[in-house]
């Protein structure tokens, strides 16, 4: 079956492990027992998250305060691979992000930006910020267009909620460009993760709960890939016209236990 | 010449006429006089617009007050459109519009919505506006979203400012909905403009800013159609992919004297 020889799991967060929210969230039952037994097994494990409205410590002391054994160095997240991206082109950006980000971008210049990085800004879509946003973009010879995911929407703990990839949608449409995205479901990203876990694609599972990003990114790198029932999944999720899990779990802790049998 | 045989004039309003703002906008020199030698001629003239921001009452009110001897009968605009549909589909609609223009909605059955109407809705675009149209739209079955117009965006006095296409796209993407769009460029707003002038399409001739909405729109209903260079109009919409206007003129002015010496 699916769960053979596995050698490392890379964790969606947001929906897998916690249910998101302005309260600061709520575990998902069983997640913090699976990921303690993952790391007893002896499996890799790497949070492949696109997460933007928090600095990665501050996402993982608040992982830690809702009984996740986990550390920011297991943490692969959109705002330091954008970094690396920005020094390797001589980008400067204006960002468009949720204040708790910014930190990320400390090292960046960001004088006479010549790129817009937009992340899951929250209460900062504004429209004035969008516009401010879309101005700069129009007014670049050649406009670069940084996004940090390409999510619809996710769902926090009072509500689903428009993400990343609608404002990069907007954006994309006014300026007439194509974003570039960092974060999954990017190819580039799932690598990186699986490079700083030292697992090849062939021997790693992604578990997430968004079909498109986590499950359809995963895989067209040669991850096999799981969907949860939990967090934003949706029953018709089951009948997406072009990705399928390699197979479906009701939650974290079910894949674990499957994966642990099999060892 | 492309001014040969005209009977009828169909005009934009932002960026034809004025430039728009929260100043109440500035008259385009010559706009004024141009529309009174229009009328004067004896040739049939209609404001087509896909202007959202007001009810056509009070948009008739303050291009009276900047100098234009206009009158609410010579308005074609997407708010009358749209309640048509409403009625006619049995819609009863969640508005995500400017406050201005919700008394064109009066008549209209609004409990328990079972679709979306979005205009420029401007300092309501907020975070939790979009967030609740977003999440109404996703909790129905079918979800239909029926957009007043698909702008990328617009001048003001202050400044270029993001249409209501742009947050369009974004609900379109996050719900995986097609919007319906009434208004420019649609073929059936613009043939009830023709319709309500009496005038053929071949012996109409669009004048318009915007080169896809207006020009493109207008020559797909076999009119002829006019890029003006005033309003949004930008010197790299001469190299425009798809959409070539009959002419080019410097303003409506010119166009205005050019139709009427052929008569």
């Amino acid at each position: 079956g699916w769960a053979r020889a596995v050698r490392g799991l890379l964790l969606d967060v947001s929906g897998v492990l916690y249910d998101s929210g302005a309260d600061g969230g709520v575990p998902i039952a069983g997640s913090a027992e699976a990921v303690r037994r993952i790391k007893a097994s002896g499996l890799k494990l790497r949070l492949c998250t696109n997460e933007t409205q928090a600095t990665r410590e501050n996402f993982v002391k608040k992982l830690r305060g809702l009984g996740f054994d986990v550390s920011v160095a297991e943490v692969t997240a959109p705002a330091p691979a954008a970094c690396h991206i920005l020094k390797e082109r001589g980008l400067r950006p204006h960002l468009l992000v949720h204040d708790d980000l910014v930190p990320e971008f400390a090292e960046i210049d960001k004088t006479n930006p010549n790129c817009v990085v937009l992340g899951d800004a929250a209460e900062n879509f504004t429209y004035a910020n969008l516009n401010e946003a879309f101005r700069l973009l129009i007014g670049m010879e050649k406009p670069v267009l940084i996004s940090l995911g390409r999510g619809r929407y996710y769902k926090e703990t009072d509500g689903l909620k428009l993400d990343v990839g609608a404002y990069m949608k907007a954006l994309e449409y006014a300026c007439d460009v194509q974003a570039e995205v960092v974060g999954k479901p990017s190819k580039r990203f799932f690598e990186s993760a699986l490079a700083e876990m030292g697992v090849p694609a062939e021997q790693a599972i992604m578990i997430g709960d968004d079909i498109v990003n986590d499950v359809g990114g995963a895989q067209r790198c040669g991850m096999r890939a799981l969907q949860v029932r939990t967090g934003k999944y949706r029953p018709s999720d089951e009948n997406h016209p072009e990705v399928k899990p390699d197979a479906y779990v009701n939650n974290l802790a079910e894949a674990v236990d499957i994966i642990l049998q099999q060892l």
